[in-house]
């Protein structure tokens, strides 16, 4: 079936339906951020494969919404003359729904699959469609399904047992807390269809999300039990065996009619705000209450306990060795010849599969040499893989899964001799880093607040980098975690707390120049020191072990904390991990840490 | 009438419109951040006479909340027998909502009158209440007013048309741009009830408020006119031939019924979110559509132009010439005897007032010598005012209304010998000020994100402020004035963009030891050298002329560029100063401002 085939299929159902525009987003049932193929239905129907993108099919157009990180791939995957790509963000581009409203004539419909788009979201596109004389429908089953003659099959992988060892804490000592938080608000039912916090709740790792190892499931907790809803199929006796007794697991496709059990009577239900869907919403129709607030999850799984802290620590000692023994060979072979993108990002993840714990990479390694650097979200595919020659910049953002951790690391290298500009954004970029690492921040800081402080040294130069300068991570979970983040965009004023884990990732990307990016985790501490009767004060303390390439760096810029910064750093990644080095790496680490 | 007697009359009004709790807001019809005296019923109720704080009074208890800022002269202001006083913010104290609804039984109802709460607060006031099963309800008119026996008039003083010489944009201009924004927005009339919007939009100044030059009106903008609402004894002459003929001006109590009008006729209505009261709402039941988001206005008012920023500018140096006027008098008075809190301020109003274009000063002077100085917003009255002695820091916080520009500058002198922590928590005030008054940041940023780096040199000492860090300021309009701030809990994410001023203020407040602040103000504009194609950044150019006391400058914790900053500004304001300054002044001037 070719695009048009499915379009023409699409526009038949959609008739049949009654809608005359009709939504594919991208999202999933759970608003993961990373889909699973066999719901990828917006990618089915139009080719585009990025992160972030939605398609409205009209009778007669179809278009596609992305942002600014995927438009040259948008551009070469899609069908140009079955769809119209909208370069959301551009001044002067209207988002899909203002599109919608002008393609349509009153009185007509507009659908959507009702489990794909928040309550929150489908409320206000309802408000806003009939201010205008418009319907929303939410039409079920998904019409892209009928038309999509490959679809995979669902993901069977087992769900296993998350090792308390590793987690730090019970599950029910987890449902103990989330239950009080649910008696604080006055809560007789808490719903969740967020994969990562259903997965941190019950102690539970799978396969169902490439890079994530999150299983497909919703959970509603009770006062006196809690529902886990999954394929059963996947669920491993031992996992049975681990979950408490007042846990029952019942059929994934059970949990509308349990909705529709709550409602009846008349329960006082919280649902999480930001990824409850419009379906979920409809089933609890008649409800006694439903209250719309962050599920007490998200905070209670980004502030790491004591044993997930050290798992981190542990785990980024391994991660550590993985790149050196990477940066090493890469160092040795790009002079030999042979050594592309995609070579590298694999011998990347080669060398990561060989450290203890190791479960799978965290997310698709970001593999970019020279005039790749600057699209800031590149990965190397098949067509686009450039081979590594030993001039320029490359650009290697990885991370694994551990069983103990997950781990995300960036570091730019060198392959011949630096320009001057090269240094200078690349020194500057350092400073941010150095900067944030070292900022001590009062109790009720959040990230909005500890952005600047990255920016800083560019913004001095008249530069700047459009991405956020960092995010949480889970613990054997997404790599992407929140609800904190350090950015001026995303950051939603949660304060950053003991145990917050926290990626500092600023860079430069001049375009059609090069790309440059250093990027640590480290873990918010207490800090002793700064901390008074009066007021509580945090820092950063480092995890990442992974040498900064001294070549990049202009001495002449760093003042003499920077200098200090880098020497202590790099000590520190010397001593922890030569003892558990070969000779050879062990003898380009002593070199690659050298005092400045 | 005794603070009980006022109780007791009031909840016989109460169970006469059957509600069982009535709520006495701080606030006004038009959400003014001070109120007219005619409007303060819950001072007339409670004694309290800070300019936050709300009554709530059930048929057997009434209390008082206030925040931190009111805490000390709420306990001494307030019958305690009569009035408990709620410290809101402190851990465990219960919001006026959770309070009354705990103190109700189902089926009671609170009642409040619509025109002090806004729209979206009753809106979501009534929702919590429902949910418990109490009431909420509209009460008209102020019960408060009817036992209030020694009521003032209200403000009858004229309204001035505000010179386009001054204002830099006329009338009709302004009108024009704002239907624009209506059409936008598809709005057939905006309502507007804030009272500096309205002074704003039709180049009026009155003196309606304390230090705030407004009228008390209404206005509705419409496509082809436009209704301004005000008491017809006020408007002068000169300011009827100054509004263009397409004004209409109708009495103030005649806006009620036009919005009857509007919703009669079906229109869609632009509302501004934050201020439209309740009542408003209630008047426009039956309109076509209601969209509550922010005015225009409030960011065409934030952009100065060119003329109101050339008056900012000259209005500027006539501050400095006051402050240098009444600093150097005050160096010369404390020895001698004599100086009071009280004393000083009225000096320092003295000294303003002589300046041209004096209108006024634009907040009550804080004058705040040495025990007095931690209490944030302490203005000293007759029973508080101590004597100046020549030791110890004295924060001075004052500022003029001038026909061209509004004025705030807070400058902290040591009147005798500073110890080592005054100087250095003054010297990292005063580089966090520095830091910011010379930071460059990208178009975009926000207030939010700049707060942070007035306070870096403070959090590396484990010190922090608990207010923002500046806020806009209006032309011969509102000393304090968005919607843009630079403030880690105020900001909302406007923009800092080319015209916005702003005050620099960041300050330390060691408990029960010392006040000391160090505030400028300062315009937004283009930063040529750092802007490029792809970026516009923008750079804050400082307007206030003070000098900064060098006494308190720890020299040893500058770097070459604080040093640089301090020697180069203090030569600018000598050298814009002098030649406009008597001899004793000049010479003073010329020693305290000695390069560093």
């Amino acid at each position: 079936m070719t695009a048009a085939d499915r379009l023409t299929a699409l526009r038949r159902l959609m008739a049949r339906h009654g809608v005359q525009a009709y939504v594919v987003p991208g999202s999933d049932p759970h608003q993961s951020e990373y889909v699973p193929e066999f719901w990828q239905r917006r990618k089915a129907l139009s080719g585009f494969s990025g992160s972030a993108g939605d398609v409205v099919v009209t009778r007669t157009r179809a278009g596609l919404w992305t942002d600014s990180r995927y438009w040259l791939r948008a551009e070469r995957e899609i069908d140009g003359r079955a769809f119209t790509l909208f370069r959301a963000g551009q001044p002067g581009v209207l988002s899909w729904p203002e599109w919608a409203a002008r393609e349509m004539r009153p009185g007509q419909a507009l659908g959507i699959d009702p489990r794909l788009i928040t309550h929150r979201d489908y409320a206000s596109l309802k408000t806003r469609f009939e201010d205008k004389g418009l319907k929303v429908k939410a039409v079920s089953p998904n019409l892209v399904d009928a038309v999509w003659a490959d679809r995979p099959a669902p993901p069977l992988g087992p769900a296993e047992p998350h090792p308390v060892r590793c987690a730090g804490e019970s599950v029910a000592s987890k449902l103990k807390r989330v239950r009080g938080a649910m008696a604080e608000a006055g809560a007789e039912a808490h719903v969740l269809s967020q994969l990562d916090a259903i997965a941190w709740l019950f102690n539970i790792r799978g396969s169902d999300v490439a890079y994530n190892p999150v299983v497909i499931a919703y959970a509603v907790i009770l006062g006196k039990e809690a529902l886990l809803f999954a394929d059963k199929r996947k669920i491993t006796p031992a996992l049975r065996r681990a979950l408490p007794k007042d846990i029952k697991v019942l059929a994934y496709q059970a949990f509308g009619a349990v909705l529709n059990w709550l409602a009846e009577r008349k329960m006082r239900v919280w649902l999480d705000e930001a990824s409850a869907s419009r379906w979920m919403v409809g089933a609890l129709r008649g409800a006694g209450r439903l209250m719309f607030q962050p599920s007490p999850v998200a905070l209670f799984k980004a502030i790491k306990n004591s044993v997930e802290v050290r798992g981190a620590h542990e785990a980024h000692v391994r991660d550590g060795l993985a790149m050196v023994q990477f940066l090493r060979w890469l160092e040795g072979a790009v002079p030999r010849g042979g050594v592309t993108e995609l070579s590298a990002a694999a011998k990347c993840a080669e060398f990561r599969s060989r450290q203890k714990l190791f479960k799978g990479l965290s997310f698709e390694t970001i593999s970019s040499y020279g005039p790749h650097g600057p699209i800031i979200h590149y990965a190397p595919t098949p067509e686009t893989d450039i081979p590594l020659k030993p001039q320029g910049l490359y650009l290697i953002d990885s991370g694994s899964q551990y069983l103990d951790a997950t781990t995300d690391v960036t570091r730019t290298v060198c392959l011949g001799r630096p320009t001057d500009k090269q240094k200078e954004y690349f020194t500057r970029v350092l400073q941010g880093l150095i900067a944030l690492s070292t900022t001590s921040f009062p109790r009720g800081t959040a990230g909005k607040q500890l952005d600047t402080i990255a920016r800083l040294p560019l913004w001095d130069k008249g530069l700047n980098f459009i991405h956020g300068t960092g995010h949480g991570l889970g613990t054997f979970l997404n790599v992407h975690e929140g609800p904190q983040a350090i950015s001026y965009y995303r950051c939603v004023g949660v304060p950053f707390e003991p145990g917050m884990l926290t990626t500092i990732e600023p860079g430069q990307y001049p375009e059609k120049e090069f790309g440059l990016r250093t990027e640590n985790v480290a873990v918010v501490v207490r800090d002793a020191r700064r901390s008074t009767a009066g007021t509580e004060f945090y820092a950063l303390e480092t995890l990442t072990l992974c040498p900064i390439d001294l070549g990049l760096v202009k001495k002449s810029l760093l003042g003499p904390k920077d200098i200090a910064w880098i020497d202590d750093y790099h000590r520190r990644v010397r001593r922890t991990l030569t003892p558990m080095l070969g000779r050879e790496d062990a003898a380009w680490l002593a070199r690659a840490t050298r005092p400045l």
